[in-house]
């Protein structure tokens, strides 16, 4: 990102563009940050309107006779297609995957869809599909329905993926964002913004004294277990990809309409992150997560829901980050590691383009 | 496609290419003729293994919880992006409506991932995503959950689509390519090549005396029509549309192990169509349709099939155009204009790139 960006300002600033209409589409509209959000309610929302749809939860929930699914659809553009941990085929289901699971949805069957470019390299399609194929067995999801594009020289990128997914909902399980009450505790399932960081890393070419590595992964059976635990105690899920934890944690205060307040202390980070994140730039409420959950959850239920994230190995670094309180509706307070407050903000421009 | 391209032969002819491994992606890959299928086969089939895929149908059906859904994906690169009948908006509502529909099952959720290329006009985005919202307005299925994505410009081509829908089958119905049999009627919903020469016309920059129209159309109320009139009687449907109708009938012969006959001087075909195609060197066997369907129906009931169709506003031009018989199992022949008989293969190369 150059210095004379009008969004370089960007990464946790206080400083949001106005809400203008802009006559092109920017990188940072793919970001998941403030430009993101102004572009699907000013265009998609306000144009596909429909109860289902405004949820915007990470995936809708439908009834279809008498089955409650949910159904989601994510495209992805990660720039390397192999970086330390995975690549863009198990990252096209684990993403999709994690996106059901946030509805509390047991995934049952998955998509795929290959945009390729003429001349991209056949042996490495056939990498990626096989770790598609391995990502979808360890879950236990097939991958049912498919479908090929190609489009010529210049006009593509090598290979963008897409994948939807349909979960199945049970009885008794209730997780939306708009559940999200004063009282809930908050959890994060582990330490933050190793995704982010391994791809930037790779991608910048930097090197570390320990290799950084994505925590891409599935994270229905943590759910499961915690769903198992807390039941409807459990009000909302969200893994924090593009945006970070920063950007969920804002959706989520102005979809609920609640106040949210974190401590910094609290939030997991793991020391070489930490490291990378200083030396990139970036503040690590806003790099993307695609093996984290976080959990809203009935405060009488907290430790509970602790300890059953903390049974599962992909949640054995949980922790309790934070609340819901009644004040600064919409807004995310953050008491810093000095012990002062402060507002995070969504992030406001593109911090970490093609993440994932 | 250039005339030293080892693929231009395509076009109808009866020499396909053996079936090797090509090291990079074609443009060929994705015409919907047989590289396409050959890299489906020793590609995603070969790896993603799983029953509901290996069906090869327009899409995969489930049983959830009792309910017997379809689920379909497809991306669309049509370039140009507004055409003579459409856009790449509705034609995203109408191919994944139609995949659903070719498995017999009514349309209930749609799912859309815009895929977009800085610097793309905000303008044409948003007359993209209300063409959208009046081609799923019109079939009654909600765009339900969505995604967007941005590259860095030159990495993309102003906008891809990807379209996944959630469809249910009723009881009573039973829909694949793998009914086929001996003794069926092979019926069309209406006269073909309207999408492809619409788009190539477009594209190619020809004039004609009148303007060629894409048929770009949902046709599940034309589908919900013919299974009322005919139930189990209606065995298999399927849209052509990349390879155009005679890939489509290969791939059904080939998955049903039957022989196919089709009469050329019963296949419907506008006068302009068949005139712009003479000009442009196409077969309208191979061009692409996006709202007509074939229909293998029991011989018992082709007249009520036919009737059935043609009760449908966009059935008005069905007709019966051949019969599944015993002989030359996996292949198609077609009696000609002329009388004579010829073998109607598989499209072997790209005869329209990105029509889609």
């Amino acid at each position: 990102m150059s210095d004379d960006d009008p969004l370089a300002l960007a990464s946790g600033g206080s400083c949001p563009l106005p809400f203008r209409e802009y006559p092109h589409v920017l990188l940072a509209h793919g970001g998941g940050g403030s430009l993101t959000s102004q572009l699907i309610e000013t265009l998609f929302l306000a144009e596909l309107k429909n109860p289902a749809l405004e949820v915007l939860h990470d995936g809708a929930l439908l009834d279809v006779n008498g089955a409650r699914l949910a159904f989601s659809t994510d495209s992805y553009v990660v720039r390397p297609l192999f970086f330390p941990g995975g690549d863009i085929g198990s990252l096209a289901v684990h993403g999709t995957v994690n996106d059901l699971a946030m509805c509390g949805a047991r995934p049952v069957a998955l998509s795929s869809a290959f945009l390729l470019e003429e001349g991209f390299p056949m042996e490495d399609l056939r990498r990626i599909v096989r770790s598609m194929r391995d990502a979808a067995a360890a879950v236990g999801v097939p991958v049912v329905t498919g479908d090929t594009k190609v489009v010529d020289r210049g006009k593509g990128d090598g290979v963008f993926v897409n994948t939807a997914g349909i979960g199945l909902v049970a009885d008794g399980i209730d997780v939306s964002p708009r559940r999200a009450r004063p009282g809930d505790a908050i959890l994060v399932s582990g330490s933050i913004a190793e995704h982010g960081i391994a791809v930037m890393s790779v991608r910048e070419g930097l090197e570390f004294e320990t290799t950084l590595t994505s925590d891409s992964a599935p994270l229905w059976s943590l759910v499961e277990r915690l769903l198992s635990a807390c039941g409807t105690g459990v009000h909302v899920l969200r893994d924090p990809t593009r945006g970070g934890v920063a950007s969920a944690l804002n959706e989520i205060a102005a979809q609920a309409k609640v106040g949210i307040r974190i401590d910094e202390r609290a939030i997991p980070v793991r020391e070489e992150v930490r490291g990378a994140c200083e030396i990139l730039g970036f503040d690590p409420l806003y790099v993307a997560n695609e093996g984290k959950c976080l959990a809203f959850v009935d405060r009488k239920e907290a430790g509970a829901a602790l300890a059953a994230l903390r049974s599962d190995p992909l949640g054995s670094g949980a922790a309790i980050i934070g609340e819901v309180v009644d004040e600064h509706p919409g807004r995310v307070h953050l008491r810093s590691l000095s012990g002062g407050m402060r507002i995070v903000d969504m992030l406001s421009g593109e911090q970490l383009p093609r993440i994932c």
